[in-house]
């Protein structure tokens, strides 16, 4: 992977540290500042992607040779680009928990160089991730029994996003994913029915809907409302009946009053014997719109999730930052309006039972009784800790996130106006920030 | 790249296209249902990269061994796919021309097996880049003379989306980017300043601007918020004197109250008589902020925009379609309420003087006088017509956003409650539409 994925400007300030002989360890915590007025937690993803991004960024010679270029880089400092790898450690909150404002989501110690150096990567796959994970966790809660399914690929921000917005989903909950080489990446179960255009493709949707349980009998699923729904599910019944179909079989509702259409397809299925055959929604549908189904006891039993899931459509990003705390020795914050930080390298400790408050506080403060740190070492030296296929990874960081759906107050789990758990600042974190915060006022504007 | 690359449901239907010996041409168009409320129009962006995708498409032996797995797809289908590459026609709105809901912005005409197969990848491609060149397009017309650098990269949905995110910013008319990988990919100009854990690395801002400016002395920028704005503008200019600096270099401003800021910092400078030093201002923006700093009269001469242009934070995505339009010789549509669509392939003829609507006709209906086409062919056989290099793309791309700024009418063009050009259908294509619309309803439910 090429070390030009960053922004310019850590390039040109890991040059200028090294030309400074500035090789001593630095400390940066990637965090959320807050969190979207509709989220109630996050959840966290993307950890296993920066971790790749970490072990493989190297500068190759095309790159040397495009920065020398650019200008302002000179030989020795190519010379010592081109032999850069990170080297540093990394704590990190494990995929699939939850998370809140100010909560380190990572944290990375390295020569200031390297540590400055993958700030764009490793903020851009930690951000994204969560972003996702965070809007399809609403979506699985909003859900409840019913299965979900991934339909964000032809809408992702990319390729790239769509296996991005797969992972995350499948974090959250997601049963499958449109998405083929998502789900070959990830271990994930594909999923897909048919489109409009398949149905409008033979003289009658009757023939479409034989061709396609001809071809793929084993649990076809009929999309019933290119012309009329009720009558696009009698097409399905007859066809099934016709063909002597006896397994598992669907339709799929992609327009109109969902509720009610649901009703009247339920009610056709099962005067014709069919209780067996589910019904599957989709078409714009986010945590509100299914929610609302569910509460009006729409007979759905699956839900196709698209663009408003895989875009994050209502909070697509996260204010989140990766910040300096620490250098050498020497805790550091900034004090910018809006965006101060704690310094120094921190832990979250969290209460288990979730009724008192989070705390964040330094990673060297003892742990609080009855208190969990949120934050483990993920990678040593360069090194990843945990080398499971990608696959495990996205089955690990669900099974967690399962958990988390147990523990989560019922405040910070709501749709509606959710409330965040409390975060507190630990005695000792305050007293050091407080501390250097008064030392930069005095020393900063020298 | 890996023909896997798609929803399993196009891969479904293409292969029971081919089962069925369907192998007739078919054509798909490409558009928006509507626009965003704050969109008056769309900037056409994406293509080239979407004409890469058809180029490559093709299924490996790995991918055809997976789908064996998933099951459904016999041996002989498995063959036809081995083969199969996209051999078609498109025809497609050039890359920054402006479009308008309903108007395609391409149209794909294949064998439908092939047609189908690449819905995802190109719905995916252009819907992206379309969504954020628009939104950049907003930022541009904000800004006024003021330069515009892309800053997003750090809170794209991956590193693609990075890349995509500059390429349409750039065609939006950005005149930089901080991507360094997409600045080489795309011939843009790469752009870096400095952060503030740089800043807080050294012992206090003097330091740090001393050794960056040592390091950088062609037109470094000085990010001056870290501790106090004023006493950070008071140490550049210092540093600068120190130096004995005598080309251009600027300050940015990344927090605090921008306008305010920007006319102390102006006073500052001019005082010490560093009229030539620039003023760049960041942090949050988008298009509102931006026109509200101009309208303030505040002294900022460039606007480094990063999260809400990148993820097109108002609307991160559009209501983008691809329907198949006809089939053979026969044109079809879908009648799903809210989402019926026109029918055969199309033609987009614009009044160049941007006095009269846009009229939506078949694509073989005589051009209007006064009137021309927006569409022309861009790719025959599988072969794309315009094998210039993606730099060069880029630069024709922001040459007709350019030009497409000066025809744009101002209520169209305006940020608060922009209103988009009326589209009006042809006579023949609404005279089609309802020939095709009562057969379809007559027939389709057989």
């Amino acid at each position: 992977m090429s070390g030009l994925r960053t922004d310019l400007y850590e390039l040109r300030m890991a040059a200028s540290y090294l030309r400074h002989g500035m090789t001593g360890p630095a400390t940066f915590s990637l965090f959320s500042r807050r969190l979207p007025s509709r989220r109630g937690f996050l959840v966290a993803a993307g950890l296993a992607e920066a971790l790749t991004f970490l072990e493989d960024f190297s500068l190759d010679a095309a790159d040397l040779d495009y920065l020398r270029r650019v200008g302002g880089f000179d030989r020795s400092t190519l010379a010592a680009l081109s032999t850069l790898r990170f080297t540093g450690d990394v704590w990190a909150v494990p995929e699939g928990r939850v998370v809140f404002a100010d909560e380190p989501l990572l944290e990375v110690t390295a020569p200031i160089a390297e540590a400055q150096l993958v700030e764009t990567g490793v903020l851009n796959l930690i951000t994204f991730q969560t972003t996702i994970a965070s809007k399809a966790a609403r979506c699985r809660i909003a859900a409840g029994d019913a299965q979900l399914i991934d339909f964000a690929f032809r809408r992702t921000h990319g390729f790239e996003a769509g296996a991005g917005v797969a992972r995350a989903s499948a974090i959250a909950g997601f049963a499958a994913t449109s998405d083929v080489e998502a789900a070959v990446r990830y271990g994930l179960t594909p999923s897909g029915t048919m489109a409009h255009s398949y149905v409008e493709a033979f003289p009658d949707e009757r023939s479409a809907f034989r061709a396609f349980a001809t071809d793929f009998p084993v649990d076809p699923i009929f999309l019933v409302d290119t012309y009329d729904t009720p009558d696009g599910v009698r097409a399905a019944v007859d066809v099934v009946e016709e063909l002597g179909l006896t397994g598992p079989f669907g339709v799929r509702l992609d327009s109109g009053d969902l509720a009610a259409l649901a009703r009247q397809t339920r009610a056709i299925l099962d005067e014709a014997g069919l209780g067996r055959a589910r019904i599957v929604a989709s078409g714009s549908l986010d945590e509100d719109v299914i929610a609302g189904l569910v509460a009006a006891g729409a007979p759905i039993d699956g839900y196709g999730v698209g663009t408003k899931m895989g875009v994050s459509y209502d909070a697509p990003s996260l204010d989140s930052a990766y910040k300096l705390v620490s250098i050498g020795d020497r805790p550091v914050l900034k004090l910018s309006p809006g965006k101060a930080t704690l310094p120094g390298p921190k832990q979250v400790f969290r209460d288990a039972t979730g009724v008192a408050c989070d705390v964040i506080g330094l990673r060297d403060e003892p742990v609080p009784a009855d208190r969990e740190p949120l934050l483990v070492p993920v990678m040593c030296d360069g090194r990843r800790l945990d080398t499971c296929a990608p696959a495990d990874l996205v089955r690990a960081a669900r099974r967690r996130f399962e958990a988390e759906l147990t523990w989560l107050p019922g405040s910070a789990r709501r749709l509606a106006q959710p409330q965040p758990l409390t975060v507190l600042v630990s005695p000792a974190l305050a007293a050091l920030r407080d501390r250097v915060a008064a030392e930069a006022r005095q020393d900063g504007g020298r």
